[in-house]
């Protein structure tokens, strides 16, 4: 039987040996962090008093345009990667369009996401400063998950702060972290200065993110030898995640094909600033254009209802003011099924690209989302987690309006990760009992109200 | 980076167009099933009330060496399969070993496990044949969540009886199969007559797996366009199952590599079946010698301390006499959590196989299990199901032996699935409360009391 294949592995000689980073090609490049006590461009110094050494040097490196992968990251992803380029046939088939469907799929490995692709070197650069570990913060648990998995395997202690909410309601991504040795607290703790203050404060609360981040950046701070790690919104992580759109490229490449229109779903952006990367550079340097399409939920719009503005990246002020897409730091988001792509913010450089007009983004509501996960499911096999789903949907949408329109388009979507841990959600959707959520204009209004005094 | 690949991949064009029946290559073949009323060897037409007309066919065709695989069933094997033959070399640097690891990885698609190999086939066929649907019994879930992915494929309605105590305690398995449309339903239910009986004689049960198969059997032959399908044991499971040792000894052939030792865990004995098909072939045949173990859990040790005698395959005695390495149809194990390996009887192939001495078998007990799941785990990334770990335990075993005589052996072994259903046991595991139980000599010679009459 032959036949065009379903996926498009390269092999692991072909593994790209270089990240690559989309700020050197961008003529605007994104504004600079903020120390909000001076209001002026954090330093290197400054900053790594939270972050690895090496992290920081990429985190300000706006010129490079290619980074080497160290052969001992090189040698992690050659366990997983290169990841398949697959061509959804069935689902083609399924929608009657014209269109060639394609996704990137990053869902086969145990953090079950595209996450262990910048944890892996996270771990290694403190590793290589010599640290003794790290500290996080975890809400839908994806991060937690990679970043003990990738410390577990460069013998580094992982101390991961998780939302209490998420501790209570997802403990078997709490367990697949203490598997990998990481220890787990649930935030808001009495571990930590800000965790007690906040406890007495609001007896019986259940947490956030920007608590958690809050307790992650003071443990980091107050123990020797450790540092505070961050798995999505910077620019080093999507650097590192540059390497899901250099493997897609390169499939491409091999088969003779191009995508017409790219497709991500975004929280704080560090899939959609990966997979986009090589083909937004290609766009950057006018060599040739791409459709590229960002897909947020409606319940936390920032690329379609948000200002852009500078704003805090947390809830409890700690962290540098960044210019981006934001619903204000003080924005909660309402208790939808994708953890992943509950930030009220985005990362600076996709806001930038998206201010320039080279990015389009939508919003859609979780009902449709897990239709378009339980349509993909039945026909292609795979079981998506809801943040990947919105891009799904998304696919699915371009595809029928190929048909409509008669155009065999080639579409590209990120499949980021397997739902797993997501039952409950499809049983909500399965019951019938999954309701839809949008922030009025007055809630974003009010939000928006707090946004600190601009530069 | 130049180096030996980690995984080797056959492309899509090289995957096996045919499946392989070690049957064919035995002199003495495994022992016909019995019809308990007349014992006499069963009829196609006896069988075909109850299963499919073709795989009736394979059942008890034990002379044809290949079986084409359908075009329909390889288009859905091109989705998730070949699988990757992975080199541990992690695993191997942990453990100093000079033996060389090399692991045939099934957990990448939604079902989590092998079990979808054969679901499809199944499913395919009784679509051929123009049924409305099938039934089956799930236990731990792998078994019903494969099936009902390869239904919602070819639009048949599935209905699985999962034991009651696992619906319960797996409500998760429940949603994946119920996202694929599948109707699941709690054995003992009221639903059949066998189901009402045993509820009304023990009120409040949990349930059983020979239960929900008697149910399962029942739903079939009641409703008209139906068939029952089972996940392993029979011989037409083991065929499809081929598929891994033929992908796993053609990547060998292109590593210009072979195996000395294989490695399987055994339940009902569908993944070890097919991984070592082929070179049980060549060994049948006398053309290679290869050494093969199984691995079962302590708690149900059908080879190493069952009767090769003819036993019931299920509790409740629907079933025909099957000529097997039994603990007797009676024998309920203790709760490991290795669900899947819960099975009083084991595959005629495999039994007349490992009695005529062309393999051998070990028990192992759940934590030392969980403490190689733990250790591979931690340096490979995969988190491995209970089931499948019980092949690591062997491997690692193997491995130090290996070191101890200073050999450089090469040791294969089948790592049938994923543990993200399974946290449960991690939890127990690491909280360090996790137990083992090995059924007393006296407890087995009550249980061997019960088989049935010998022919």
């Amino acid at each position: 039987m032959k036949d065009i294949p379903y996926k498009t592995y390269l092999t692991e000689d072909e593994l790209p040996g270089a990240w690559y980073n989309m700020r050197a090609d961008m003529k605007v490049k994104p504004a600079p962090l903020l120390n909000p006590a001076t209001m002026k461009p954090v330093t290197a110094d400054e900053l790594e008093r939270v972050f690895c050494r090496e992290l920081v040097r990429q985190e300000l490196d706006d010129s490079s345009q290619f980074i080497p992968i160290p052969d001992e990251v090189l040698r992690f992803y050659r366990m997983f990667r290169p990841s398949p380029l697959v061509r959804a046939y069935f689902l083609e088939k399924a929608l009657g369009t014209p269109a060639k469907i394609y996704y990137k799929f990053e869902g086969n490995n145990t953090s079950g996401s595209h996450k262990l692709n910048s944890a892996v070197a996270q771990a290694y650069y403190a590793k290589a400063q010599g640290l003794k570990g790290v500290t996080t913060e975890t809400g839908a648990g994806q991060w937690g998950t990679a970043l003990s998995m990738a410390c577990a395997f460069f013998g580094l202690d992982c101390q991961v702060f998780m939302v209490k909410c998420s501790y209570e309601q997802k403990p078997f991504r709490r367990e697949v972290m203490r598997t990998y040795g990481a220890d787990v607290t649930p935030s808001p703790s009495m571990k930590t200065a800000v965790g007690r203050a906040i406890n007495a404060a609001h007896p019986g609360t259940t947490g956030s993110l920007g608590c958690a981040i809050s307790e992650a950046v003071e443990a980091a701070t107050s123990q020797e030898g450790y540092r505070y790690v961050l798995g999505s919104v910077l620019a080093q992580v999507l650097l590192h995640q540059s390497i899901i759109g250099l493997e897609s490229h390169a499939a491409f490449r091999k088969l003779g094909e191009r995508p017409d229109v790219i497709i991500g779903c975004a929280g704080g952006g560090s899939n959609l600033g990966g997979l986009i990367a090589p083909f937004m550079g290609e766009k950057l340097r006018g060599e040739a254009d791409y459709r590229i399409i960002a897909v947020e939920p409606a319940s936390c719009p920032s690329f379609t209802r948000g200002r852009y503005a500078y704003d805090f990246c947390d809830t409890g002020r700690v962290c540098p003011l960044q210019k981006m897409y934001t619903l204000g730091h003080d924005f909660i988001p309402s208790a939808s099924h994708a953890g992943g792509l509950r930030y009220h913010g985005m990362s600076a450089t996709l806001s930038e690209l998206y201010s320039q007009g080279l990015m389009e983004a939508r919003a859609v509501e979780q009902t449709s989302v897990f239709a378009a996960a339980q349509q993909f499911a039945r026909v292609e096999g795979i079981l998506p987690a809801p943040e990947s789903s919105h891009a799904i949907r998304a696919a699915i949408d371009e595809a029928l309006r190929c048909k409509e329109e008669g155009r065999s388009e080639t579409i590209l979507f990120g499949l980021t990760g397997t739902g797993y841990f997501d039952m409950v959600a499809y049983q909500k959707f399965n019951d019938g009992s999954m309701c839809d959520y949008i922030p009025t204009d007055g809630e974003l209004e009010q939000s928006f109200a707090k946004l600190p005094p601009q530069p």
